[in-house]
């Protein structure tokens, strides 16, 4: 049986991906969840994590005695391992575009990330409409994904045609754009509420909004509500 | 006959990661070179690029019609195609080992990225010393480097093995270790000597030492020398 490893389902974008990819494409697994602590720099997280992975970072893989960490390189060892199931598309133009897809959404996408975490269960959008007015670089950062969820081969279908790893790795942005109420094109709506009606996202979300922790440092523009 | 866009090899570490694989392994390809303007923003670069790849980014291969960018997917692409060369490692835990270092370096290193331009002529070993002296960030992504480079399973190859494109991947924290002096643990030196041997590193670092091209917006820490 694989274990992943991940963070937090309300918070962890990385962790995300290959559990959506495991998850829609039906390989077994084991979850192990390991939770960030309250405060940057404190709790167990990072000698819980460490003790699986030297650059102690979440998500992980264990497999067959094997370690494999990063959730690219997760999902493209997936996809090795079960060339039956097409975690890529099967066609070399389609496979090469959704492998360009998901790689520039791992090395990109800074202001997105740095202005926009990931936080499902937060409604952000007055923050968002901040967010939108005063900083260009997420204007073009949106501007970039409207751009790419446009170019779907078939407008009411995934980015790459059936839903593949590249989905899982838009994902996050998905969350990003709903919590933040970013605007976005009529197309790209459509996308959203594909995404958002797939069975591993409804089940992803539901985990996310069950989670009662509440991490401080990934929540730059909230309070934590009081518990009385 | 695959195109290969990039731009200047002096400055671009994201185009030197596919050039250093399809040389390295004896891909027959044809370079085409758009250079980085002097200021942000001017001359024709983007609209250059923007005329091959709608993200308006170097590199891009091109092969058989397709236009394939990001430099990890190309290598992705290229591996695939050329299954014979073994791009990535023979073996199934050494692959997924070095899927996970190029997917690492695709995403992170931030600070070494943000301080250490790559800029392959530059003498920066002043400024390498107070950046180190300054900057945590950096000396922690440096940690990580020289972690990575010090487990390789020969001390005296590569990262994982044979070159693969782990290595290509590593390539421009070499030039950047190099050129900022920064210091690096003896294993790390002589994996750095290994690399700035290999024959397609000397012929990428000797077309980066003939260009003439002064990008000043890649050139935060010196001024342009006097041409007369």
């Amino acid at each position: 049986m694989m274990e992943l490893y991940i963070a937090n389902k309300n918070y962890s974008s990385w962790s995300m991906r290959p559990w959506l990819v495991l998850t829609a494409f039906e390989l077994p697994f084991r979850e192990v969840l390991l939770p960030f602590p309250k405060e940057r720099g404190t709790g167990h997280f990072k000698q819980d994590v460490l003790a699986i992975n030297p650059n102690g970072k979440v998500p992980v893989l264990v497999h067959d005695g094997l370690m494999v960490w990063d959730s690219l390189a997760i999902c493209e060892y997936l996809a090795e391992q079960f060339p039956e199931r097409q975690l890529w598309p099967a066609g070399r133009a389609q496979r090469a575009r959704a492998r360009a897809l998901a790689a520039e959404m791992h090395s990109g996408f800074q202001a997105l990330r740095n202005h926009c975490g990931m936080n499902i269960r937060a409604d952000l959008a007055e923050v968002g409409q901040t967010l939108w007015a005063e900083q260009p670089d997420l204007r073009d950062d949106v501007a970039r994904v409207c751009q790419i969820w446009s170019e779907r081969p078939d407008p009411g279908g995934f980015l790459c045609g059936d839903f593949s790893i590249a989905d899982a790795f838009y994902a996050p942005v998905v969350w990003r754009l709903k919590s933040y109420a970013l605007p976005v094109n009529e197309d790209s709506q459509y996308y959203m509420q594909t995404m958002l009606q797939h069975p591993a996202m409804q089940a992803w979300e539901q985990a996310a909004k069950q989670e009662q922790d509440w991490v401080n440092y990934l929540e730059p523009y909230q309070s934590e509500p009081s518990s009385s």
